[in-house]
Parts: structure tokens; C-alpha cells; sequence
């Protein structure tokens, strides 16, 4: 059984209690089971992990490209939060390590501040999910399989 | 059963033919046939038009803002080919219309020619597909179903 | 009797039902009567067109510039829409039909978003009115016909 | 009997004698007195007032915003010269003082310098009026009164 | 023998009559005129169309890369008037249906208003040829006939 | 005793009035009367002038320099509006008359629109405060005491 | 008693060792010392903290947001150092967690580098205090309790 | 015999005290002395003033216009101090008067910050003389003498 | 018999060695052969020189004016290479000497680096022939020839 | 025996398996090798560390100041990685700790993306070595020894 | 006797010919001949000299560099063209040979084009003359007398 | 026995006058003394030579580029001086001319002014060398040496 990587970034473990008229009332939990439960029905494993460190999410995404290169790992759903807009660090790491990944943005960040418009992030990236809200993680999950799998 | 509408902007005819490396090769007749498939699967009839003029795509979003209205429409999936970059009249037809549209490219806009990575459709759209290929219009799909059902 | 042409641009035929708090609830329709009756006060015969084509626009001025030249046509009274910001092409229009055109904006485009700051038409135009609601129409009319007489 | 300010700023006193191509050959005499009888036409005293000075109009736009709260004053119709491109203070002015208030320009200041292109007047406006030469003297005052009573 | 296809956009149905200082006193049927003597002299078939319509240009684009890539068809030489700077459609129309196109300008844009300084068509066309008035067009015929044909 | 000029620049005689939302509902005698109470409790006398004329600012910032000079005045508390972001000549006068100064805000200058969020009074400041409302009167008359008193 | 937390960020630990003549000669454990006095002296609990880590000084916004939520601490005073200027993520952290935050900065950044004179942390915080040395810490802690505490 | 007008704008009455290092040592007092002995020399009468004030200056130079116009004043030498970056009134009033007028900057504004390389009043002027300190003066007078006097 | 100068900018000595998939097989020998070949057909001298030198290119333009004043030079065909971006004495030249001048590019400058996009040459040439390869050369011969002859 | 301590930043752990055409064969492990190596032969000690952690990084750089205040280290080769473009805290720690730092670069950042042409630490550096590949490293600890060794 | 320099930079050699309404119908020979009869006025040996190359014009500087330590040379004037606009290495050269250099341009550069309003060599130079015709040359050399006499 | 050529730019003549703060002390013979000494060290000739044209540099590099070839040339040390920032004919002519070139600055350009910040050399460089002193033109010519040496 194959597994998916979900990364969450800076401040989404605050999901469910931040401003949500933008994110929404479901809280990282919630996000995590709903992953979870999306990777059972596709037959996939499922994990989960979120930090506000910049550092840390590189040392994740140099780990998963190791374990995608060993064939265990079937590519990364990355919600970067506010490093989408900052770090060529976190662009680096995902074609550097070869990762097959996914961004997730729940907000529309192009309705936002202009700030939000750009992402180092989406260059590197083999698809992108824009404002679905947390519908956007199962329909993520949906979508690397998708493209990870031959179409007969 | 409710209806979705699939718009193809300007030079997606050509789909097939046209740099195949940056768009596969699957004709505009071909995605249309995918697009109904997956209209089958989940019970929605879906009708598929094509323009390379402007003007109709803002008269078909009119239409489809009108048969939303009437619980006729359930929403649009979008790809506006290069009128994405240029057209602020698209913009103010989705908004003006109150049409639910999910905005579509196939290819990765951001990691092509600067002029492609801003989009004044986005910030009228209820949420944005980039980079899946043409795997995007099924995901489109299923993403404007998700979101226009309530969750149970 | 001296004929205007009022010429409506893109997503104006949504008038009334779009955005009301920014266009107010006059339909298209309530506009071009308001127009007409305008004329009638000032002896003036008043054709009212709208079209979400810039070619059709372009079209149309062609025509007005030639009737304008056989002294049939005092001059154009125009809200290019959204492709007041985008349409060089209606600047050329202009220009080289040689039509007297006062640009009408029913919003107050400079409290908008930047993209609406800037306008191809207002250069080519002989006036320019903005953000009197639906009113600046019949003050468009008599201005179009202010600056057409001769003072005494 | 309701009463407008027709307020003129720095180097309208010029008026007549300043590059007459640009702006015409009536004197700042002549367009008050235009004013005053446009006035009268519609049942308004028009008091007209110009300086050079950048506080003395915004110590006028206070006053202004005092008697209309105090309902004697209908608003203002400004031209408030160059100005325009620089005076975010009396951007505050007007919104500060509560003032209904029509921008106006004799020439249009969008087919000269870029430097021209810009207000800080107009987010702040009621409505503009631009290119008409000193007829849009009579036109901003008949636009303000239009927008100052209710349709009946 | 050969057919060479030349296109005309938005403006340039009014040749002749439009600021003549700056485009000459030949009408379009002058210059279409012109061209076709250009190809009975050089052994070409010439067939010359107009549009004002962005979406029409981009239609007949698409039917020459078909005629081209049937072997009938030498290319296109393109006048593309003011859409040259605003549309990435035509861009994608040339390189989508693989047309050997010469972009041409009647006017020398470089010494004109600075929105006319750039060209979307440029980086799709196969040459240039700029400012030489109304005998661009034999030029650049005749310049596409030299690049399509292998020098003996 | 030293005594303290509070300077209140344009448009804040509407303190209370203007906006409330944004500035609070003291006026300015509310104001001028919390910063003479501050005085009183730090043994300073504090004295309060507003003007909307940038020349009268400049005036009273030289003569503030000759006081400081002369030992009878500690320094300025400053609020210059609007002119905070266009006034170069208040930038000179603040350095050409070696004031003591604080630049006060009373709103977040940097939550609202961008063309407040350059300062051409902060490089000559010699501290700021932005954003406590009204609040900030006291705050920065004990800061310019701070920064006046040697520390024991 | 309540609490307050000031939070420094990079580089701060080098205070009294690095370029004294723009950051003053007070170490770290002077200011936080004098920091801790202040909070003596208005009656509140003052714990500080410092961290080189971007991501360290979000989790500590998160535990702030959570406890101030709980009513045991007022607000945050925080000196972001050079993330000032380059992180979103603290500034959606300030937002998500719905923290009071007064922000430090010891210096005019406003009179350095150009790369010093933005913000991101500005516009999510409640009150800004620049250049007064490390006099801005007590003055901060002051101002942080003036907006807590309702005035009689 | 004719008589020039020397104007200095905001914060030349510091001239002496003011960062000696940047604008010399000589007093306003000292500059005017120069200017009139320098007059003498010339057969000319020189008249001087100062403002801090912009709408003084711009109520100064429209008299220069008419005693130009009358004949009885060559022209003005005018160091506009900080408004020469941000006044377009005074760039208007140069115009609209038909004033001759040389700017005079004592410094080299284009060695120092960025925001004083630019000059409104430049366009306007009929010369400009740039950082020759208080000797500038001397030789704008006879700068403004050789430009309106024939060459024999 | 009329002359034509045919110069040649930095770099184009190494034509034929330098990046030929760019700029082609033909050395500069040829392309000079090419020249005088196209000159003998159209009974005209061509003479070809090439420079490195800024100042070199200069001296031949103010040469080529004076012959072109006296009637023995009809005009210039240049390819000023990398000046072309660069230089704004060669803009002055060209128009210093009146000389009517053909700016040519082998490869198609729009295509390449953004730093090719800007021609400082084009607002003084008379016409601009771009991306056609060393074919550019006998087509602007030839296009110098038709806009100096005139049509019968 | 003398030390210099060599810093590599994010993504350089993947050095020989990240896009080798850009970055060479060598692991981080052969670089570090090649280190010690050209210590021993120049009689240096050199310590390497690498860490994707920012923070990590400046605590390293703070330490690094202390142990060249101590005299025990010669200075620091650093490659910033992609923190290069985004870190002003970086810079503040090279400037904050007194450092002297060599900034390093494998492979040219100037003919790569333009978000990768500005570096945040240059200004900071002793010296820059850009493009030469791993060999870079060694030239780099030569080049450090070299700036701080008194020419005899 | 002490020496003046004066230099003319590219195109300055054209004086009298080329476009008279901007630089008047004196020849480079009478202005050369006026700043020579200048200088005998002043009891100044006055030298001349006009290069097109840049390089030409770096080399003379250096030479005047030399001659002013020599105490043989009192300063240069130089018209640097449009190299003004361009040429870093002039900057460089005056700066690095000390040169006290009067920089002069016959026209107002600040009313044309807009690449004409920045100057690499103002930063460089002792005094900037602008703007008055070919009488500029006298005035520079006498301001240059005036800056390095030493007042009694 | 392979040789090097050092090329230095403009104003290198001046060396060890010019700015010594900036520069130092050696004079450009120092320095080429260093360089022959540095290459007599490794094995190499090393030729060295300067010019203030930017045309004779060009045509040295294009000498370079054919000795190069033919095997008798190692490689290119260029330091070119202010034509970094403005030369894009250097650029073409690295390239063109297939040069193995090292650029070399000897101040560290990116600590100065901005517009010394970018350089057309660099991404046709194969390395870069900033801000040593004089001393990086042995390391230069040791960095070149090793990139042209193939690894045991």
C-alpha cells in the first residue's frame, strides 16, 4: 500500500479557531481524519504532520523525497501557509529532492492581500489547489493520485 | 439532474495539436468526452462549449449566471486560455452573474512566462485547478460538486 | 433633428441585477429609456446599443464616426466597461473614426480596485463622467450637446 | 433656498490668461458668473470662492462639511488644480468633513503629463467631471444637484 | 502556386481616413491592391481579410496553420493594430497552429505613445518589419517568401 | 519649568467628528486637555497649536527650534496628518531646526492604505508611535521626557 | 496580576555587543531586567523571551493567543528584529492567534536601510513604538497596558 | 531699470544654522546682501522674499507675471527649497504667469537622498543652476541678465 | 549612381563563429558579399564597414549625414547590435545628422533576454527589420530604397 | 592552529543528488572532505556544518563571532543557500557578530532566475566567490586565509 | 595663467547643424571661440577639445586630473552629451582623477524625454548648469572661477 | 607553457590613487606584477593590459576567443570596471567569442551604490570574484586555472 505525506505549515495547527469566516470551523484534527479517511477509500496510506518551522518542513520534504525515490512513497500535499510567499528555501528543497507535490491553499489567495498573489512554492510544484476550502486536502489527495497513476 | 457547464476559451481547439510537450495529447474532443464521463459517474449532465471570441464567453456566463439563478445551473468549470491574463470583462461577467466557476489550466501558468502567472479570473472564482493536465477538467468537476453540496 | 448614439460595453446588459450596491437597481433596459427621454427634453433622437464584443463596439464606432462626418451624428455617449482598461483597440477607434465621445462610468472606478485606475478610452475622449450613478447618462447627453453648440 | 461652493484652487485665478489652448479664454470672473446663473436657473445661491493657498481650501472644506451637516449647504464643486496629484490632506478634508463633493477639471488632464493622471481627489468624490472645458462648470453644478434629491 | 495569407486587425478597415499623417493616404483596398500585385509579381496567390474581432483573427490563425501544414498555405503576414499589445490570444493562436507569421506595422510604434512600445506578437512572430508606411507590405510578402525559401 | 509643543497637523481639528471608527470620539480639546494633564504629572508645561497650513507648521517647528536652542523648550510632539506622507519641506524644517521630535499617529497608519505608509517625517524623528488612538498623546509626551532625561 | 509577554527575535541576544552606536550598549539581560522592573512598578508580571528562530517565536504567539484568550495574559510586546521585515507568518500568527501585540523596534528603522522601512508585522499589530532606544521597552509595556485597561 | 525678483522658499530663512556642512555658513541676510550688491554691479534692482508657505510663492509669482508682462521685471531667480520635488502648483504658476525663471538649488540635491533628484520645477524653468553653494545666487542674476538680454 | 552605407555594430565581426544557431552560418564577408550583390541588382554602391567602437559608429553616422546633405549617400542600413540597447548617442547621432537610417536585427531581439527588448535606435530610424536572418540585409537595402524613392 | 568554520545552508545536505547538471556529482560529504583537506595543506583547522534550520544557522554565526573575538577562528566560508535571497536576519548576524564571512555560491546565481540575482548577505561579506562549482569551497578557505593574513 | 578644460562630449560637434530649435545655430567652432574670449576676459587660458568616444573623454579626464594636482589646471567644464545618461565609467573617472568638474547642458534636459532627466555624472560634479543655450559655457566657466577662488 | 591575459577596465589605471579607502594602495603596475608573479608560481604566462575603451576591450576579448580556440589561451581575468553595469556589447562579446572569462571586482560593488548592484558580465562569466582587493586577482587567476584543469 502506497502512502501519501500531508505537510501543513506555519499556523495551520490553529485551524478551526482562526479567523474563520476565511478558514473555516474545521480544526486540524478534523483536516487530518478527513485525509485519513479520503487515503482509505483510494487505498492509501495516509500521514500527517504540520510545523511552523521552516527548517523542519525541508528536513520533511528531503525524507520524503528519499522515500519516493525507494518507491514507498507516492508524493507530498503540501499546504505551505505563509512560506508559500517567502521561501525559496522550501522551493529548493521540493526540486532538489524530486517530490511529486501537490500545493493546497484552503483561502482564495488571490481574493486576499496582493501579498498572497505570488508563490515560490507553485513553480516546483506538479499541481495546484486553490480555494476550495478544506474540501481542497481529499480533492489534493485525489489529484496526486491521479497524476501518479497511468491511465490505462 | 442538475447541469454543469464546461468553457473553453480561445486556441483550446487546438488541444491535440497544439505543443503537445506543454498540453498532451488529447483533443478538445477528447477532454469533452472525459468531461461527460465523469458527468455520468456522478449524476450531473454536462455540456461543453468552446469560443475563441471574448464576447461569447461573457454571453455563455450570463446564460449560465441566469440558469444558476433558476437551480437549472449548478456552476461553471472555466479554462479561459489567454483571455485569464488580459480580460477584466470576464472578471466582471463571472462576478456581475454570480456565477459559481472553477478556473482551470492544464498546464503549470506559474512556471511558464511571467505574463501568465497573474489572473484576473481568480479573484472571481470560487476555486482554482493548475497543472494536472487534462486530468484537471475531472477534478474540476468533482471540486464544483464538493463544493456546492452541502456536507451531511 | 440631431441624433446620439449611447453605447453600453461589456456585462452593461446586467445592469439592475448585477451588483446592486455598486450599480444601483436600474435595469439596462430603465437606463436607455432614461436616455431617450433625455433626448426628447433636448430635442435630440437617442439610439441606445449594447454589446459584450469589442469588436461589435469598434464596429459600431466606425459607423458613428462616418455619420458623424455626414453631419447625422452629434457624437457617442459610451461606458466601455471593463475594457476601458484593457481595449487599446477602442482608443484607435476613436481616434480614427474622428467621434466626439464622452466616457461614462456609472461607479466611481478611482475608489475600486488599481486595475480600474487607468482608462485607454478617457485619452481619445472628449470628456469624461464618473461615478453618478446611472444619472450621468442624461448628464452625459446634455454635455455630449454642451460642448457639440456653439456657445451664443 | 439651498446654497453650492464652487470652490477653485491654485492657479485658477489665472484663468483666461493661462495657456488659453489648454484652458480657454474666459477669466475666473466669467465661470463664476456662469456658475452664479446656473444657479439661479435651477433655484441655488452659488457662492464661489478660490485660493492658492492649500490649507485655506481645506479650512473651507471644513466649513462646507459643517453647514451641509447643518443642512444650508447642498456640497461642493471643487477644481482643485494641481492639487489634485499631491494633497492626500485634502483627500481627508473632504472625507473628514462629510462634504459631497464634485471634482472637476477643465481640461482633460488624462491626454497630458502622466503627472496628471492620478487624483487623491476622486476616491474621495461624490462624482467627476473631466474635459468639458469651463462648461463643466454648469454641468458639475446641475450633476450635484442631481445626486443631492431623490428621484421622485 | 503558392497562396500567402494577409491579415489585417482592429482599425485598419479605416486606412486612409485615419490620421493620415501618421498612416498615409492609401485606403485598404489601395493596400490589399498593392499586395496582390506584390504576389502576381513574386508568383504568389494573395488573399487578404480584416477583422475587428480578436476571436475572428484568432478563428483564421488557426484555419491557415491547417492550410500551412497541408502544404498550401507559404504563411501569414499579420497586421495586428492595437491587439499587438494587449492580446496573448493572438500570441498563443501563432505558436498554437504553427504559422510562419511577419508581424508588420504601418507606423513606426517605437516613436509613439509608450503603450505601444511592446508586442505580444513579437516572440511568435518569424520577423518584423516596422515603419516603412504602407510599403511594409510588399516588404514583408516579399520577406516571407526569402525565409520560406531554401537558398539554392 | 520645560515646556512641551504638541503640533497637530491638518485635518485633525475634526477629531471626534471625523471618522470615529478610526480616530475615536475625543475632539481635539478633549486631546490638547489629556496632553496639559500629562504635562502637569511629568512637571512640564505643554502647549497645544493646530494648523491645516503646512507653512504655518514649518513657522512654529523653527521657532520650537530656537526655544530648544535656548534651553526653554524639551522638544515637539508632532501629528502631521496627511502632510506625514507628502511634506519633504516639514522633513527640512524638523532637521534644519534641530527639533526634538516625536512623530504621533493615532491610527495604524500601516493597516489602511498604502500611499500612508511612507513617512517622509520618520527619517528626521527621533522616535514614532503609531496606532494607540488618542492614547498616543500621553505615551509620546513621556517618551520625549524619556529620551530628554538623562538616565540616572 | 496579569502577565506580559516580550518576545525578542533575531539577533536581539546580541544586544550591548552588536553596533552599539545604533542599538545602545544595555545587554539583553538589561533590557529584559528593566523590562521586568517596569512590570513591577505598573503592578504586572513581565517574562521575556528570545529566539534566533522564526518559527519558535510563532509557537510562542500560539501559547500567547491561547492564554490571553484565557485571561491570563494582557498582551504581547515584541521586538521581531530583521523577520520584521520578511515574515508572514508571524504576522498571520499574530492574527490567527488573536494576540494583542505591541510592536518594538529599538532603532529608526525609518532612517536606515530602505530594506528596513516595510512591515509585515505592522499591520496585524496594535500599536507601534520606534527609535527610542531601549527606552521603548518600558514605554511599550506602558502603552500595552493603556489599551488593555478601560479609561474610567 | 529693470528689476529681477529672488524668491526662496520654505526653510532658506535658516540659511546659516541649518547644516552648515551641506548649505554653508551665510545667514538669508548675507544671501540677499549678495543679491542686491550683485544687482548693483549689473544695473538691476533686486528685490528678495522668503515663505515657508507654498501658496505665498505661488501668489508671488503670478504678480512676477504681470510686472513681466508690464515690463518692468526680467524675470525670477527661484530656489524652491523642498516644494521643488513635490509642488505641480508652482510648476503651473511658472507656466500659467509666463514667468522667466531660473532654479537655483544651493546644494548638489543630485548627490544627496533620492527623493530630491527630481524637480517639478525644471520643466518649467528657463534654466537651472545646481550646487555651487551661496555663489549660486550671483551667478543665476547674471544667468537670468544674459538670457533676456540680446546678444549684440 | 546613389551610395548606401551599411554598418555593423559590436560583435557582428564574429558572424558566422558566434552562437550560429542564433545568428547563422554566413560570416560577416558573406553577409557584405550579400550586400553588395542586393546593391548591384538595385543599381546602387554599398559600402560596409564594421566597429566595436561607440564613438567609431558615431564619426560614420555624422559622416553619412553629410553625404546624404550633399545627395551622394541615399541613407544607412544598420545593425547596431548590443548599442542598439545601450546607446543614446547613436539615437542623437542619427538624429544630429539627419540621417535616414534602416535599424536591422539578424535574430528576433523580442524572442531573447528582456535587456534586448528596448531599442534606444528605433525612434530615430526611419524603418526597423527584425528576426529575418542575414536575409535582413538585402530587405532593408531594398526597404531603404522604396521609402527613398518615390512612387510614381 | 588556527580554525575556520565552514557553513552550508538549506539544501546543501542534498548535494550530488540534487539536479547535478546545476550542482555537480559531489555529496556534501566530498565537499566537506575536500575542506579538511585544503585546511591541512594551508595549516588551518576547518570545522563544516550544515543545517536547513535559518535560526540554526545565525546561533552557529553568533558563536562564530565570539570564537573569532576570542581569536580562536579565522572567519567563516558560508554558502547561505536559497536564505541568500530572503534572510535580512542572516545579514544582521554576520554584522551583529562581527564576523568575517566569505559568501560562497556553487553555481552562478546571475545566469539563473532572477529572484536568485540579489543576495541579502553580500553587503554583509568580506568577499564573494560566485559560479567555479565545489571547487569554490577550497578557493573560498584560501581566499578567507588570504584577507587575513597581513601581506608581509 | 591657470588652465580650463573644456570638454564636448558625443554629437557636440554637430553644434549649429543639428536641430537648431533645441541647441541653437552656433557651431561647436563659436562656442569654443566665446569660451575662449571668456577666459581672457577672466585672465584664464581656456583649452577645447570634443570627442565622440567615451574613452577619449576618460583619458582626458585622467590627464586633468593630473594637471589640477599639478596645481597647472583650475577644474574642467564639460557638456558630457548623452554619455550623461549612460556612462558610469565618466562618474568614475571624475570622482577617481579628483577632477573639480562643472557639468553643462545646452538645452533643458528636465523638459524632454524622460531618459534624459537622470545623470550618472551630477553626483560626480562640483556644479550643474542647465538650460541655457550656448551661454551656459561662459557661465560655467565663471562659476568654476567663483568655486575655486577662495572669497576675500 | 598556457597563458592568462588579465583585462582591466576603465579608471584601473588610476589604482592605488583613486579612492584608497575604497581601492587601496597598489597601483595598477603593483598589480599586474602580482599577477605575472602569481602566474610564474603556476606555471603560466600571464599578460596583462588596460584600456578606458569599451571597443578596445571588445576587440581583445574577440583576440582572446580566437587564441583560446586554438589552444594557446587559458582563459580571461576581466575586472571592467564600470562597464559591469551599463555594457551589454562585453556581454555579447564573452559569448560570442566562447571566452572562459572570471569577473573581478576588487571593492565588494554590492555594499555601494544600488546601480552598481547588477552585472551584464556576470552571467556570462564562468565565475566570480568580489570584493578581495587586489588580492582577488591571484585567486582569479587560481580559480581559473583550477575550472580549466580537468580533476585527477
Amino acid at each position: 500500500m502506497k502512502k501519501i505525506l500531508v505537510l501543513n505549515g506555519p499556523n495551520l495547527n490553529l485551524l478551526g479557531t482562526r479567523e474563520p469566516a476565511t478558514y473555516g470551523y474545521e480544526t486540524l484534527d478534523d483536516v487530518e481524519r478527513m485525509c485519513r479517511e479520503t487515503g482509505t477509500q483510494l487505498g492509501l496510506e495516509v500521514e500527517c504532520r504540520q510545523s511552523n518551522h521552516e527548517g523542519q518542513l525541508i528536513d520533511w520534504l528531503h525524507q520524503a523525497g528519499r522515500d519516493q525515490a525507494a518507491g514507498t512513497l507516492l508524493g507530498v500535499v503540501m499546504n505551505p501557509g505563509a512560506y508559500t510567499h517567502t521561501s525559496i528555501a522550501l522551493h529548493d528543497a521540493i526540486k532538489g529532492a524530486s517530490v511529486t507535490l501537490i500545493e493546497l491553499h484552503i483561502s482564495n489567495v488571490h481574493a486576499r492581500e496582493s501579498f498572497r498573489h505570488h508563490s515560490y512554492i507553485s513553480p516546483a510544484a506538479r499541481g495546484i489547489i486553490v480555494g476550495f476550502g478544506v474540501q481542497g486536502y481529499p480533492l489534493a489527495i485525489e489529484a496526486l493520485l491521479r497524476v501518479s497513476t497511468p491511465k490505462a
